[in-house]
């Protein structure tokens, strides 16, 4: 009675839970496809401050009557990809360049693979991938996934020569999709994407040949994200060691300088004064126990000395940047936009920018409208499980803000971090961390109070106003009778007084 | 300007990634580790038609002041496991018994792992691992698991006699924790899954040394779940070739019969003139384009001939357990349960069951009460993004069924499958699959039905009675007065008619 046991390549967990990493369904999996690819091409533009230009094209597949296949074809102008590298950067699922400590898009190795698979799957047919890091060589692959052994196939290898320098990558399949019904997804990702981008030019052809251009407002590119060490609250056992193996340091004291995020020497001295192991102590000969101690201790619990991670690492959106984008995508009346203090959670450094929009096109939907993103992607799925929709709609008092039922109000919400602490691979939502949560909160509750003085200053004037106009139109009477009634002949000027009440309500 | 690139093991990616699993922090990864080693337990036992008797205790680890560090421990008297797969069942991630096509509560061959990996991280103790199969030995390991590798290493091996036959798998490790935060749904977890095993005893001693008993009120086992070969409507490429593969078929018409789920001689002979490809063909020999041709008509869409999946392999909870699971629970005024006839998503078969109660202690917040499980697993987190609570929310008409806010109502949904559709690893809430969303809509519809008929019937019932009232209040008079006016002596019986009337309110 006995169970037979084996396992199974990370390509085959993820082929046979495809769902986890957002292609459970056609329309579904031909959204991811081309918003990963999409995140990946501004990854490899940003990363060596290129001015993206990236090209979307979605056709029809001829050899099939039934018109549910499709030709997905992205290419971009970013750093490409040396050769050696290029079969298993698109054929081999958990390999990449994204396992660091750094803000990026992506962020599990996995999503272009998973179109490519997704695309194997459905369709039985091979990659293409062209890329050049800019030397004088063009390199093409046909590449394919085994996916029991979680390795790429090279069906075809070629390069040709590169007069124009040219770098970038080009990458083209074909994958089973229901595109009228993706279409709408598609579009507003886009749309967004462009919109918290506006340093990118974004092209999109659609399989009926329709043109969608999401040309740049700017050519202004942000500093692009450096890497950063470990910071001590986002530190286990495991990094320890790990570091401990790799470290040249002869001294806990050298070590802890060294390895982390922000100690300096005075820290790292106090820190070990406070575990009581010497900073003379060489790390490799550490027993388990003062490790375990050691990293205990390297809580805000225990040691609450550390510094905050340092935030330059991130490259936000600036308040400038999110009231352009919804300047031009609401035009509102009025608009608030917050950069929060950078901030941490368990070691990782990230930066909260809200905004918010009123009037305008702004939609009067019941409840409020949001935006979501993070490290510059717009997230829209999931949203009723997103920690900015629990603040919204359990944390905030929004009437005592004068935002009631229908009023047309729209928040945005962009997280920007080394580590976004999405739910789900396929990156839909973010969990409710209580540091990020509270970021999040104060910062809309002050564009709240923003649109709350210019609501309560809306309505006095339109008060004003009326209280005017009805001076306007009793005081001539008032004056005449009055003089009459004084058996006075000349009517005294109201003007001033009109004037000055005029003045009054601008005042206010 | 080039990036590093690497690969990752799936330890390691599970490992930087625990969010996904449910280990984010310290309150979450004490349910998730509990809950994991639980699910385990019950599969071991259900799917040998043992009686589960599983034993959970979490104590304080001693030698740590700062009380958050735990020793967690997880005995089952299941089938338990030979020594030779002892180690990588416990050390090695995707890799497991799992990946078949079965209805089980575990389905990455992750969970059990995942709790031991933050056990390492956190603490860097080890694991200890008894079991036995029930021969004459039983083994012990300790172990620990090389992340960087995806490899356990075995620190200790030994065995020991077994003269009472015992089987099963006691599973031991410390970890870092917050008992205090996580006890509410600790609890509530075994509470609920008790509920949905009745013929489990579940016993839980928390490091305070507080006992909870959760006694099996049944010994009757369902039939264990039974695996099943893959259906048409879920077929792809990769799992076409990788039969092709395996298959001994030496005929197309063979093989289809062979290897698909429900696929009959009839059936197949009608499907390959479908598609046009002939019977009497090797399966070894179908070119790229005819395997494509192949599973691109295995869709309902181009060929709607192939029978549903059969739910026999499926165990689902019956009517009577859910109901008995309802008034144990909330003991309420009115309960009513439908188990909705078996259905398919993409080729998984899957049975929706759905209970609802009304009044006694089902509480009457605003918003209707949901209970959620899945395979008898109940799901505790994110119910916002959960189907059920999408159906609940948004496609019932509860005023039509009398249900207004406030009414004390409860929901309880359950689904059962070969592969429950969900969208995180951290088995949290189960996606919207339309073929789910409908089964979930109408079944809530029937209970409903039947719900508001109790309803309106309390209502009318409460009516008559008050008419009752007054016509024995003021018959008597009627009647004196009419025999006063009548110029009669004999005031007549008016018994009969009252009693008439309260005969007519018990009808209705």
């Amino acid at each position: 009675m006995s169970e037979s046991f084996r396992e199974i390549s990370p390509a085959d967990f993820f082929y046979r839970n495809r769902d986890l990493a957002g292609f459970n369904n056609p329309t579904r999996s031909m959204y991811s496809a081309i918003r990963e690819l999409v995140e990946n091409s501004l990854d490899a533009c940003e990363l060596y401050r290129i001015p993206p230009k990236i090209y979307v094209r979605l056709s029809y597949e001829e050899n099939y009557e039934k018109r549910n296949v499709y030709r997905l074809k992205v290419a971009d102008n970013g750093s490409g990809i040396p050769p050696e590298y290029i079969p298993s950067a698109f054929g081999q699922i958990l390999y990449g360049s994204k396992y660091k400590l750094r803000q990026v898009r992506g962020t599990f190795g996995l999503g272009g693979k998973m179109a490519i698979l997704y695309g194997q799957i459905t369709t039985h047919s091979s990659a293409y991938i062209i890329s050049s890091v800019g030397n004088n060589k063009i390199y093409e692959f046909e590449i394919r996934i085994d996916i029991q052994k979680n390795r790429p196939e090279i069906l075809k290898k070629k390069f040709r020569s590169n007069r124009r320098k040219w770098h970038g990558t080009v990458v083209e399949f074909s994958l089973e999709g229901d595109y009228p019904k993706a279409m709408p997804k598609v579009l507003e990702y886009l749309r967004q994407t462009a919109m918290v981008n506006p340093y990118a030019d974004i092209t999109f052809v659609d399989p009926r040949g329709r043109l969608y251009m999401f040309e740049g407002v700017t050519k202004k590119m942000p500093k692009p994200p450096s890497e950063i060490e470990p910071h001590p609250y986002g530190c286990d056992v495991e990094i320890f060691m790990r570091m401990i193996d790799d470290s040249r340091s002869k001294s806990l004291q050298d070590f802890m300088t060294t390895h982390f995020h922000r100690v300096g020497k005075k820290t790292a001295k106090r820190f070990l004064k406070h575990v009581g192991i010497s900073g003379r102590k060489n790390p490799k000969k550490l027993t388990p126990n003062e490790i375990v101690q050691l990293v205990q201790s390297m809580k805000p619990e225990s040691f609450k000395y550390f510094l905050p991670p340092d935030a330059n690492c991130l490259s936000p959106l600036s308040n400038e940047l999110l009231e352009m984008g919804l300047q031009k995508d609401l035009n509102p009346e009025f608009v608030a936009t917050e950069q929060r203090n950078p901030s941490a959670y368990s070691g990782y450094p990230f930066i909260v920018e809200i905004g918010i929009a009123y009037g305008g096109n702004t939609p009067n939907s019941p409840g409020i409208t949001l935006y979501r993103f993070a490290n510059k992607i717009p997230l829209l799925y999931d949203e009723a499980s997103d920690v900015s929709r629990k603040v919204i709609n359990n944390e905030i008092n929004w009437n005592y803000y004068k935002v009631t039922q229908g009023t047309p109000v729209a928040v945005v919400v962009h997280i920007c971090s080394t580590k976004v602490p999405y739910k789900t691979v396929g990156k839909e939502f973010i969990a409710d961390r209580p540091e990020i949560e509270r970021e999040i909160k104060n910062g809309i509750n002050n564009v709240a109070r923003r649109l709350s003085r210019y609501l309560s200053k809306k309505i006095s004037i339109a008060y004003q106003k009326q209280r005017v106009n009805i001076f306007q139109k009793y005081l001539p009477k008032i004056a005449q009778f009055s003089t009459k009634l004084a058996g006075k002949k000349k009517i005294p000027n109201i003007e001033p007084l009109v004037r000055s009440m005029m003045h009054e309500t601008k005042k206010t």
